[in-house]
């Protein structure tokens, strides 16, 4: 978010040949090349440990990346990667193959004439990040003649123990304003723009309330599975995959207090105070479920429990659902309902803000039959980015009735597709923007509100695929809208 | 705006072969009773001055004018003139005449077996309104053994003067509940709609007020010249013509604290309560304009002095700015501007709501760049009615500006064509509903408003056809928005 040049730099990817570089990364890079983004002073190391391939290797399965990734194989996408692209062997990732690999990039840099910026981005599976963390620093990668920038994937820990040991391990060797903990949600142009839709609108921002809104709903619905996920998503959940991350914060900013200014720390710091002011979630607040066998879109869906890798007997959840409450001046008494689950009726992310219902009295005597309902905007960031609020108009004609209608805008209609959440997140750490990234303290707050729900203690109810979640809900969101208005 | 049965009845319509009746009502009762919102017990008998009609040559012009105004001529329209349709000529509408009326009336009543309810419908030249009025009166056609009801077309009176003896007079025969003055304006569906629209959305309706609101605009433009009407329009004038009535009424529905109950007696209530809150318009805060010759799509339009009728030194007003302050609670230091102007850039009426500003520096660093811009609601009454609230978004990408987008919804987008005015007009005179209609008390607080600006002693500038208006506006309205938002 900010107007500044792009600053000569090399680009480290960790795990280059996995599925992060292949099917996110490497396209991300590439387009934004095409578009004189990232300026003419960078260059792309990828890193991994496939010790048969060299730059010219790399380069060849770099163009069988993007072309798998959809983007018209060129001369110029050639080029590209010939010019750009160097590989790396990390070998077992010793001490010694650390060490090697800051000797080449001291010598790239000075063979290309670069000033030492570097982005150092982990796209490494969780187990294997402190090891990585710790050889970088070991070797003195966590410092170089510019500056040096570390970019972090989910999962930041397993829960709030876990999430504290791996910020300590990275707080060894890197201070927190060189880490850049990702979360592509939040990448997401819709996401950015919640900032500017409450800030920047007087309209909205003054309804934004205890006083006006009668509730906040936030969905995060997938109609996919686990897919070929399983020994990850056994050992993690919704609440892990989904809720303490995307989830909440997404309910960091629409429910944190306006920032004294537009910019990184300021932003934390009122996501973080409002997730301060929770309590940690009670149990009884909480409904957990696990899809079993339904259909979806007409074609039959397998359980949970039935998917390759998963234990018969499993209890992961693949949904959850939580009513939050938010104990402050603005929100006292206004329930935050936060879902997500797999396999669910249809994918979409939502924020479905109900204002308070006008009283009916105001038209007397059609009270009992004019139909008044409560104003509701729905956020929506995917699919079809966009925003409708959803007010009452008068049926045309006798006899007096009242019906809701959305106020309609989309951002694909009027700007075109928006870029790749991934373009952003390069850019932004290119940039040093960290406004879009989450800290330390963030992290850690948000597993102190969902730790005491992942003891296993709560029970998982049974919910077919293709629904919206399990009855038991209705016990707890009462008046729950399914899908938005 | 009720649910209440048809009555039976006979719906009499003075000035049967004029210009209104030939262009909107016969059209509009037959497209009504097509709908069989007419019920069945109903008879029309159209009321005019040629003798040598009886009610087969009436049935045939009717034919006629139904086919004119683009209407299916078909059996059943034939079957309808022959069914519904009778003639009567009221000669020099003497005493006598009055008196044969209301036995044919009576004669008609038995043979049909009505009960004597009676719309009373003058589609006259507003000077022959008094003699027609004392006729009824003086013939007992103000009474039946049913419900009477009187529906005036404006203008009701040329000043505060002449409306206060022209409602005197009619009041000498009929009561105020009887009498229907219809302002095709408030007809219309979105009209009716602001009702709901602001109080039936909390979200609008909090808002609403000088604690968020910076001015409002009301703007009426045509962009035809006078027509053939220049005899009358020499007369009149755009204060008389358009701003003491529809945009007086607008004003009022827009400014309106909440009515009581959602009917005729407690919003008329409060839009005489609103309108007594304004002091009389100061000359100073008027621009008055008359078109000289220009261009509206590429066409030469000759000015009004040109017009054929129009004396060559007319100082007759066609187009009137004002700017008004109502000191009270909810709207003291607001502006509200009422515009109205023949041979306007295009012909639009729309009630422009500028809510104030965000502060800029909330988005601190880049208060400057960023482009903070204030929130907009356009409600749009013609042409494809409808709302739209102009709103701040993120433009995609880098660097960080805003936007600003409507939030959109059209009438006919969902639900189709909307029904004609007089439509709406007439079903309510026969359901006696006078919500949408003007009284007494009304006309003439409207009239007191603007009866100092009628002595002919403001200047009037000259302004291009097709343009917006004479400069001198800008002295008065400075950042007025020429096209809403």
């Amino acid at each position: 978010m900010t107007t500044k040049e792009m600053e000569p730099h090399l680009f480290l990817i960790f795990g280059a040949l996995g599925d992060l570089a292949r099917r996110k990364l490497l396209p991300a890079l590439f387009h934004l090349s095409t578009k004189g983004e990232l300026g003419d002073g960078y260059f792309i190391v990828g890193i991994d440990v496939d010790e048969n391939l060299d730059d010219k290797g790399f380069r060849s399965r770099a163009r069988q990346m993007l072309a798998d990734a959809g983007l018209l194989l060129n001369d110029k996408a050639s080029q590209w990667c010939d010019q750009r692209l160097h590989y790396h062997c990390i070998g077992q990732g010793s001490r010694t193959d650390y060490g090697k690999l800051a000797g080449k990039l001291d010598a790239l840099e000075r063979e290309c004439g670069l000033p030492g910026n570097r982005v150092l981005y982990l796209a490494l599976p969780s187990d294997i990040v402190p090891n990585a963390v710790a050889g970088l620093g070991e070797a003195g990668l966590n410092q170089s003649s510019g500056w040096t920038r570390l970019v972090l994937e989910k999962p930041f820990g397993w829960d709030l123990a876990s999430a504290q040991e791996l910020n300590g391990e990275v707080h060894r060797y890197f201070d927190e304003s060189q880490i850049y903990r990702t979360d592509h949600f939040l990448g997401k142009e819709t996401v950015q723009n919640l900032l500017v839709f409450r800030f920047a609108n007087t309209f909205f921002e003054h309804l934004w309330n205890r006083d006006h809104i009668e509730s906040i709903q936030i969905t995060v619905a997938e109609s996919l599975g686990i897919e070929k996920r399983a020994a990850y998503y056994e050992r993690a959940g919704a609440l892990r995959d989904m809720v303490q991350n995307h989830l909440t914060q997404l309910l960091a900013l629409v429910a944190m207090e306006a920032p004294s200014a537009f910019e990184a720390g300021a932003i934390r710091n009122e996501k973080i105070k409002v997730l301060h002011r929770i309590a940690p979630i009670n149990p009884a607040d909480v409904v957990l479920g696990q899809y079993v066998g339904g259909k979806i879109d007409g074609q039959g869906m397998v359980g949970y429990r039935e998917e390759p890798g998963v234990s018969p007997n499993s209890s992961t959840e693949t949904f959850a659902a939580l009513k939050i409450d938010i104990p402050n001046r603005r929100w006292k008494g206004v329930p935050f309902y936060l879902r997500t689950g797999k396999c669910m009726a249809l994918r979409c992310t939502q924020i479905v803000v109900t204002f308070h219902c006008a009283p009916a009295s105001i038209f007397h005597p059609f009270e009992e039959t004019c139909g008044v309902r409560p104003n509701v905007l729905v956020i929506t960031l995917q699919p079809d980015e966009g925003f409708d609020l959803y007010f009452q108009v008068k049926n045309p004609g006798q006899p007096f009735t009242m019906t809701t209608q959305p106020l309609h805008f989309r951002y694909a209609g009027t700007f075109g597709a928006l870029p790749d959440a991934y373009k952003t997140i390069i850019l932004d750490v290119i940039l040093g923007d960290q406004t879009l990234f989450v800290c330390d303290n963030e992290v850690e707050t948000a597993w102190r509100l969902y730790d005491g729900l992942l003891k296993g203690n709560i029970p998982v109810h049974p919910y077919p695929a293709g629904s919206w979640g399990p009855a038991e809900m209705n016990r707890l969101f009462d008046g729950w809208m399914n899908r938005g208005a």
